[in-house]
Parts: structure tokens; sequence; C-alpha cells
């Protein structure tokens, strides 16, 4: 499996990831992180383990492992959070490690019936105590069996 | 397979649906479309046949047959248009059939490095002539063997 130096995603402990995102758990063919800024309460980023830019650069193996990893983690945040819609986003064009982002939105909530900002302004995050991230991070791993 | 009254992507000629996308051809598990506004040169949408809503709602096949068309689709258009990123997104809060925007990115050009915008203002959209979207269409189907 590829890793590549200065990536993100690849390096461990790396520090700008964790201003952005908080480690939740490995799954089958990409690793977890709860979003830092809990504008859509209970979104994450999945990340692919593999150093890969493109969805057509995956095995077949990986693609159908990324994309139930997707669905299991989209399921558990409408079961924690009972939002009314889950959206999806893989962007990455200038960090370009195959991640998705996973952003429940909620009638009558911030962005419905539109798409979402990737990196709000500082000013416009929603940034949680640190036992508020532990508690989200808790319940995720118990629905998912991380 | 279900369909829905009403649907967008389940009622055929649906006037809304050809003033927004124009249809390339059935592929595996979904249906492409070639987005009307190409100011993302290539930009498709690929909706899942069956008219379902989130991501874990499809069984482990569709779920694989339509990450494989997505999949065979960003190549199709990087093969051809030669972007440097694909970028895919699911929304649909208030359209809730499952599909996915897959829109290339072009370093210098319009929103690289950020997202995109779903729906453009009319006077922000690029409408080509109808022979260019024939050509384009043409193109997708040689490439994809539709």
């Amino acid at each position: 499996m590829a890793k590549a130096q200065g990536c993100f995603y690849c390096e461990e402990h790396h520090e700008k990831r964790d201003s952005i995102m908080y480690l939740v758990g490995k799954m089958t063919t990409g690793t977890l992180y709860l979003f830092r800024d809990q504008s859509h309460k209970g979104r994450c980023v999945l990340a692919l383990d593999d150093h890969k830019k493109e969805i057509f650069e995956l095995t077949d193996a990986q693609r159908a492992g990324i994309i139930g990893d997707v669905s299991r983690v989209a399921e558990a945040i409408k079961t924690l959070w009972g939002c009314n819609k889950i959206n999806i986003g893989s962007f990455g064009d200038t960090n370009p490690h195959l991640h998705f982002h996973i952003v429940p939105k909620y009638e009558g909530g911030l962005d419905f019936g539109g798409g979402f900002t990737i990196t709000r302004a500082d000013g416009d995050q929603t940034i949680l105590k640190q036992e508020e991230y532990d508690e989200m991070i808790a319940a995720l791993k118990k629905e998912l069996g991380l």
C-alpha cells in the first residue's frame, strides 16, 4: 500500500490533520475521522488507506470496500443523529489522496437543499468541547464496531 | 426496480431533466447524462436506475456497480478532456433519487482547489451549441462502449 511523504492523510499524527478532524478508527479500506467543524452534526471524513488520487486508480476490491465503508458510516450517522439526507463529496484538487466528506443534512438546517462548503470560515465553524467530540467518537465506534 | 412518480430521474423524457442534462446511455447500475452547463468541460451526472435515496439502501451489488460506473465515467472524462482532478458529489436533499455529479477540474480553471456549485446561476453557465453536446455525447459513448 502506497504512502506519500508530506501527504496530509499518509503521515500519522500530522498536526494540520488533527486541527481539522479527529481519528475515529480503521475500517475495511479506509480510515474514519470526525470533522472538527460540526456545523453539520455528525459530519465525517473517510480517507482511503492507500495513497491514490482518482477513483479509477483503485482495484475493484478497493472501490467496493471504500463505498461499503462510506455506506456504513452514512447509516451510522443517520442512526445516531437522525439526519434527513446524507451528502457525499470527494474533491481534493490540491490534496490528492482520495477521501470522502460524509455530510448529514437536516431539514430546516444549514445548507439543506444545496451543497456544503468544504472548509467554512473560522468564525462560521461549530467547535465543540473536547468531551463532546470524545462522546461522538465513542458513539461512532460503538455503532460501527470499531 | 422501484420507480417513483414525479421523480426527476424516474420519469422518462421529463422536460425539466432535459433542460439540465442530456442522456448519454445506460451503464451497469446507473444512467449517464452529460450536464448541460459545461462550465467544467466534461461534467456529467450518473443516476442510479433504482429509486433509492441513500447509499446504504442499495444492495452490495448495486453499490459496487454504481461506484464502478462512476469510476469508468471519471476515467473516460480524463481520457477525453485531460482534466487534472475529478470531483464526485452526491447531494439531492430535495431530489432524493441517488445520483452523482462527476465534475472534472482543470489547474488554473474554474473552482480549482475548491468544490463546485451544484447549479450555477443562468448567466454564469456555459451553454454549448447542440452539435457540440452531440459530439461530446458521441465521444463518451465510444469511450465507454455504450
